[in-house]
């Protein structure tokens, strides 16, 4: 039953503030909203206590919140009165005493006037609870995932089979979402790369209006997100005319650093070895260098979910994490390569979701 | 030249800097730092006084700032350092004093931070410094936003002419979107709204699959987002049955609302007074308690600016700024009428920006 699963983080989420002395936390960040409750709008807050849970909002969505949330306690604030206003009253109905709140996402002055509003309240900042939550996925979510990663692979081949050398990267990406909404997905999950020969030296290129034939080879980054807000993530490089021996060597060297990260991953290993790991390869190819980002990120609700897999990162991999490992090396001037898939941590080891051929023949599609 | 434009800003935030006492303002939100400098990138701050300005971002923007940002000094981190250590290294190296930080945009960790970082330095909380700036709109920037109107009315005239009864919302606005990349948009300015019969109502409805056949009208509430990042927010209804008295009788009273606001409108007017204006005819009409948000915003890179055209805004009207006035009426179980337009404050008035027809025979396309 989809109430027994907010039900069930609720509970996870009122058992991990115990430990921080407070009654209750005021939950800002949206999307922490909606995994809490269900609830899809937005400028909403939630206090959720031991005993009780209230859910902030206004009239644009008081039949919204009745429909998506069936016998969650709510309030609609008056156009004239604040978010934070509301709150702050809501706290005080209440009579708390030590409230935590969201410091990684509450805003100096959001926080601030929250504070002068409850003058007798002690308010403890707390930052990653609902994240932490959030990081171990349950089946349902897994399966949300499973789906924006076939949705992603289906239109990855709709590309594929359609690309032409007089294609701009920006018609490419429009034309990638537009066919992966029809497949079911309610967008891209961010805004795709499509970068031609040496724009793919940039990690995070925007499309242009550069032609897919005026390169040797086209770097698409690309992810689906499903109507309920999950997200799948994948990189892969095709090699639009004939293959050179510096790409060949470039993508021998990421392809394997990928597969040594991949094959590290399993419940108990902290995420700095699996980046580490993967790194190594890299430098001993001599391009340490040329890979100046993390290995991966986890995915869910957002694009962009802990446990970060980088060197700073301690985290231990816990079955239901799902991580995207992605390696790149980026020549300035030439392009670059990146290798990307979404890999599931099991109780075992890890299962990848993705399945998008990576041998380089099978990325090789003369225009 | 675009650079005069960059420098033109610049300019005006220092000089906005000395009541506050700071020598320098770190700015934190990505839109404000793509606004001051032209970088199009994110995760990036900027430290800006009046003798020196740094840009602090990582390895994968680095050729990007070259590029997009000619001559301004930057920073590049390390992968293991956070932006906001770099950033209190920045700070400690010029040897600042008093520095302002965005209080509107920084979380409490964030700037917990930064504080924790630069020892002997006096933070001083800022908040809407640029965002203020940005409010009034200069003549590129002008024209980027008739542009983005201009693209948004040719999708609807996409939209009003391909409207098929079994297409579902979601359809409309995937498909809606797909047109006006194709006239130049980089995308919709927001998640459309295309909302059948009773789900009007819903001030903030997501598309989902209901057919646009199953009620007699649709409301479209949709924008379009140049390249540049500039966007239009327009909303429009469209009878696809038969006309209802009741239906003619709200379409006349949001009408004559939107009418009397857009006429109130001219530099010295207090937004306040604005929505009054248009709130008075909705009341009178004894819709008062169905109208429950505000008459409009301001609208540019983002897609809800400052000033907010609500009973609370003192901010007075000046030449330059562009707002949607967009008065609404919703009666749950039936539907909602909603009118939205962007207009320009002149020096003499008002300049209506959009100009798809409102007339109610106008909206009329039986299906």
């Amino acid at each position: 039953m989809a109430a027994d699963r907010f039900q069930s983080r609720q509970q996870k989420l009122i058992s991990s503030l115990k430990a921080s002395g407070a009654e209750a936390l005021l939950v800002t960040n949206f999307t922490n909203v909606s995994w809490l409750t269900g609830f899809s709008g937005d400028d909403s807050y939630l206090l959720i206590g031991k005993s009780r849970m209230v859910l902030i909002s206004d009239s644009r969505y008081q039949t919204q919140i009745a429909q998506e949330c069936p016998g969650l306690e709510f309030v609609i604030r008056d156009r004239t009165v604040t978010v934070v206003a509301a709150s702050a009253k809501t706290i005080e109905a209440q009579k708390l005493k030590k409230v935590a709140f969201e410091s990684g996402s509450m805003t100096v002055d959001g926080f601030e006037k929250v504070r002068l509003a409850c003058p007798g309240v002690e308010f403890i900042p707390l930052a990653g609870a609902v994240e932490d939550l959030r990081m171990i996925k349950d089946a349902a979510e897994i399966e949300e995932i499973r789906r924006a990663v076939h949705i992603a692979q289906r239109g990855f081949d709709v590309l594929r089979g359609s690309l032409r050398a007089d294609q701009t990267e920006l018609e490419v990406a429009h034309d990638l979402e537009h066919a992966m909404r029809k497949l079911g997905a309610k967008g891209t999950s961010f805004p795709p790369i499509i970068a031609v020969g040496p724009r793919a030296a940039l990690p995070h290129a925007r499309p242009t209006q550069a032609t897919i034939g005026s390169a040797g080879f086209v770097l698409v980054d690309w992810g689906a997100q499903m109507p309920s807000g999950y997200r799948s993530d994948l990189t892969r490089v095709l090699v639009t005319s004939k293959m050179s021996p510096k790409l060949e060597k470039v993508y021998g060297v990421v392809l394997r650093a990928q597969l040594a990260g991949i094959e590290k991953i399993g419940p108990g290993v902290k995420c700095a070895d699996v980046d580490a790991t993967a790194r190594k390869v890299i430098e001993d190819a001599g391009f340490g260098k040329q890979f100046g980002h993390g290995l991966g990120h986890g995915i869910g609700l957002d694009i962009h979910e802990n446990p970060r897999m980088s060197s700073a990162s301690e985290t231990i991999l816990q079955p239901g994490m799902i991580v995207t490992v992605e390696p790149g090396i980026y020549l300035e001037g030439w392009g670059g390569v990146r290798l990307e898939d979404d890999v599931l941590v099991t109780k075992t080891g890890c299962e990848i979701l993705s399945s998008v051929s990576k041998t380089l023949d099978q990325m090789l599609i003369p225009l």
